[in-house]
């Protein structure tokens, strides 16, 4: 597991209510708050030798036209839609438009979580799917796709 | 993600048909064999500084009596149960049962495949899901879990 | 049922086409217009010894913002959701996030309507639930929270 | 909300175990006895300037026979049927026999607790319903009950 | 279609609201009263030339009780279980356990109305089922009953 | 139940494999043959003062056929569609074009078969249905029809 | 198993038709009177050492009344609800409100007889479920029930 | 099929990314650019003879705020809502308000794809739904609406 | 939308009590009697320059029959299969063996009646559906076919 | 595996659309055509030493018609309905009726395809099922029919 | 409750996971060790005057290996197959193949927990089945298998 | 059907409970034993002129392992796998993995039993399926296998 590229480009999309983190339901999502979180991504996206971009938003809406503007900007998408990921398919139809390497995350393990959370709308259209390592889950995230942008098929 | 605890005993398990990896299905689940990736998993765990155990059986009740064998054994389980995932009850007690941390694997993206694929019988019950990163879904869930054994809970 | 307290801040959250009242099916919703229901609040508050903020968006994103801007600044919501009652997963994680009590409304009575609009996707977060009642709703809910809020658990 | 109309006659229907207020499951009903609300809302009523009966039966049948009796004899009905709400036609159809304005109210807020508590038989042939603010339920339901007969349709 | 057995004893049950009639829906029951229609009974039993009981209960128990009762007493039963047909288990196992020949009969076409009333608990373990011919539902049982109580099997 | 009206006219509509009938199955239809039926069913009509035609089809669209060519030459229809009862959307749509008066019968009592045979596509649309009163079911279905036919609405 | 404790009060109840038995459906139930089986029951009760009343309703309300009366005068509950296992919310509701631990018995074996008698509305808030043993459902509830009274939490 | 109503206005709306035609599945929805296609767009209505607007947003909300707008501005609604389609209560709300005749349009054959997609949650509410005809299902759904609002109801 | 080509042939199927058009639920489907239809169609096809025939039955097997006779002789088919468009696997089977360009019509809003007419056995082997429009359907499906079979593929 | 009964009479009936074979879905049926086809049964039909008759109708009626026919003319019957498998009930019946040992083949594999072609209306009243073998299913499905009309029960 | 029949020959199967109470989920299971278990088991048996052997495998297929075995070297079987109670096919094959009476048990009130735990696949192929009673779900098990085995049927 | 190719090697898998072949359920299975079905398969591979080996396991592990052995060891898999059809995905898995052509065959027919044995977990990746014909189903199955591995694809 290499990956030292500075030159990939990779955008970290956060749905509604990632924002508060450290203030929401600390039992499912860890204590440390948004803030903290992007720090410690982007002193990870050092160490993995890659650029991010974090993104977030409450609106759907404005979750497709960032992907749609990813489109000839990033390399790959790391994505947590929060709540949009069980009901969005305006985001699905969003990744299938760009066709850019995506990879799945959450940070709580949501099939310990309510029915409705166990289902994705856009599992299947990502390279795959990471949950339930807190803050740890985009960090594994950004490794698995870093090491499936720069590897050869296997 | 620092990761350096010499002392951690990892058990791996595969379940059924895993050993045919490299013969089976490659668009699915890449074209290195079973042996190649026992190799790079051992490697692996040498970066880590963890010890490792794989164990691969064809048979539900084998898979069950190895994780009640890991109790006092071993300080975490990656598991992929292939097939037993979507159907074993019986592994989803013997992971009760033991309480060892456990992450659970997929070398494919579970969630493009047949509909009963989508669901996983102990999910809820370990510590986190990766899929669909193939080879790489072992290592991520290696990591997964030495960080989550080794760092304070956050 | 007394509610003299003039320092309690409550939020009234209006959803999708709640703007529309007095011109949207009056067979459903009364004949009153939206402006004549935001002074019948703005008065009953007023009686209540209360104060009120009324927001009206069609934007789910918008409503899970002022949701999440809520902490800190008010006391209870009222929300009537309207249409994102049924299918918005992201409300729902905003009123977990910010655990403000909440009270749902509907005006209509929903179960005499479609099949889909009997679900409502927060109602088991909330304080509890009103419908039917036309624009009598939004008061018998803001009564019930003023109570909820004032008296001691019982 | 005015309603200071003394000649209104008004039915609060009691179903099964509401009887054991106070002694049942005091986390989702509060700890008042009956007694108790029988007694408050008896001041309530003098309160809103109405003349109230309560009744309180075990027995669908008795329910029934009630509702029918009420016909020519009370101008509208608050209900709470209990555990009746979610299985008795025969109350649906002595609602629909009679055309009594009815208020369908609950103490505990029905969408937290089990899944068949979440229906409702005869919600849709009610002018409106009301869970969750424990005895408080009861006072809403008569508020919106007397104001519906007692102003022009809105 | 003769039928001159003075002989036969035939109960008729009429379960909850049924009571009502002439009051209730009159657009799915007709206009005329209970009264007129027990009578009308009355007199077509006499031009069977058959003996006839009609018993009205809104009770699930006592319409238990009286079938058990039946037995010994009565040679058929043509019954009208109104809201009962489509929940009562209890009334199902007292046809079962007395094994009077039963017709089952509703006044309107049941399968013109809500979902839940196109389903009986018990028209498998009667000798038939007749609906949606009003008050002539009841005669045409009686005389469907009675042919099959003095006929040879067929 | 009078009914010597010499005019009306009523066709009798059997669908597939009525025709086997006294061959097929007699546990579920008895034992006698199709042609003592119809002769059966003419006997019965004279004493009723009434004039049938027997129509029998195995084809879906010749009984589509003669539904639409009853309308202007019957004044009610009674159908036993046999296996078309529970898939003919056609048959429905015949019924509901022309607007005859009918009446849905059976010979067997369908609620103790399989599953499938529980539900009637075109019940709904029907005056009302009769069903287990083995060949009794036409001859009630018949009594039923021309009641409806003569006498004012009750 | 010893069960000597001559101051335990159980209260057996029975629900709608079991009073039938030695009538009903043999096959399923056996050819023992009701009578006999009290008799046997009252001679059981004499050789555990417990005082037993044994209670017999075809109404769902009047078990409602004895459950809740039972509370302060019995130390558990042997219930055969019959029919009303599989539809009752009341009577759910009421042992909720009791907390008097109770044993579910049943004659026969419902997982062979009616899809809808599969499932209890009450078994997960008893001891445990007992059925199929005919008569010795009762003793063996009995024996288990005294058991779980008398004996240390293991 | 005239059609030469100069006055009529149009209000063509696409929803979420409709604007990446050309780019997104070619395979699914053509090759032309979201350009080429609101210039053929243009040039149809002065075939036609009428004013339209095209409006395109990725926000359910907007989507919402656009058809209220239309009250008093537009004649009637083409609408490709893409995702929305399938998942907006919102949208079908704000079209029951405004109460404008809407024609639903997509470009691919719905019914072809994934089963969600199948399911619109308007089309109801709509004059009329046409798909699978790429660019030209706006041309035909043009035509039809303005058939529609021209001529005498046929 | 050019559209000159008098070579084409096109085939308009038109299935079960279609033929009753004008005589069946005028609400539905307009007060045009089938007669009209047929001509307006062919005054239609004359306009667009193409040949059609004209098939009308209420027999399945007929519709099979003619879809099969269509190869060789149409270049595509514009189909109105009434009833058995919710149930005729074998008319799929028809089209799916024959390969011929077809459009699915309904003159009425399929999306607004009951629950089955929602559903089409073949809508996604077809080149697109249009339903609503009431005639212009007909003339819709024509002109998107004629587009389809003149154009390139876009 | 014996078979030389020149005795036997076998009715080999396809149902609607296997005429087509050879120009339906070749990757499904192979290339073979019905004339082909026919003419392979009718020589293996003489190896086997029995007497054929080959039947199709695209007609579920005529289908029917054919199997009533059957009865005292045929010992066995080799029934491919196509389509008319998933939806026929009306075939059922008619097997049912004439209670003639019948095996039901496919061709293709119906249980990779759409899920609606993998359940069969009439399996379960027959002797077996075989599919998948392309034309050789017939072959199979006589050899299986001879073997089970001339042997005794084992 | 007689049972002092030394010559009955009993197998107790424990199926996977049961070896490890008083390890696994204590508030299920109780707090003895499986060795505990059998020791009371034995003594137990030896108080009934019968002989038992007790097995116990995680594995599926040694369980029906043993239930095979069981044919002609034992009366009865008492079975908790934990976790394959709910999902093996092949244990019930087994038991209707050996046709040994056989009582179903389980540890815990199975309807306490996971829904996919309230289903047996073999509940109907047992004489009766008990749960919840602890460790005293075998005896009463066992008391109620001899008596089933030794007394004449009531 | 000629078949006369002495090189291929046949394996013949029998799943769970399979052994038990005229001990268990006769009526469904035949009254034949196991040995002599084992013989009589050997008497017809040779009457075939092939070789085949007969494997029966109760393990599912064991077929999935046998399964995997057959790569390169057999040119064809007949399966018979019992319970294990309605269950196991680790069989589908292995017969995916392996790709050798497989026929699955049943010795009753399935879809006259429970609903959960007419669903099989592999028939969509075996060449065919055969069931109903008991010991017969062995022999169509190997003939059918013979043929498609000597035969062109027609």
């Amino acid at each position: 597991m290499s990956g030292m590229e500075r030159d990939l480009n990779i955008l970290i999309i956060n749905g509604p209510n990632i924002n508060m983190l450290g203030v929401r339901e600390p039992e499912q999502y860890g204590s440390k708050s948004y803030k903290d979180i992007e720090m410690e991504l982007h002193e990870y996206s050092f160490e993995l030798g890659i650029n991010i971009e974090i993104f977030q938003s409450n609106c759907e809406g404005e979750i497709v036209d960032k992907i749609q503007y990813a489109l000839g900007n990033f390399d790959g998408i790391v994505i947590n839609a929060g709540a949009y990921t069980h009901t969005s398919v305006a985001i699905r139809d969003a990744l299938l438009a760009v066709k850019i390497p995506t990879v799945e995350i959450h940070i709580s393990n949501i099939y310990r979580r309510e029915e409705f959370r166990h289902e994705s709308m856009f599992a299947d259209v990502c390279v795959g799917q990471i949950c339930g390592f807190k803050i740890d889950s985009y960090k594994l995230g950004l490794q698995g796709l870093v090491n499936f942008l720069t590897s050869a098929n296997d």
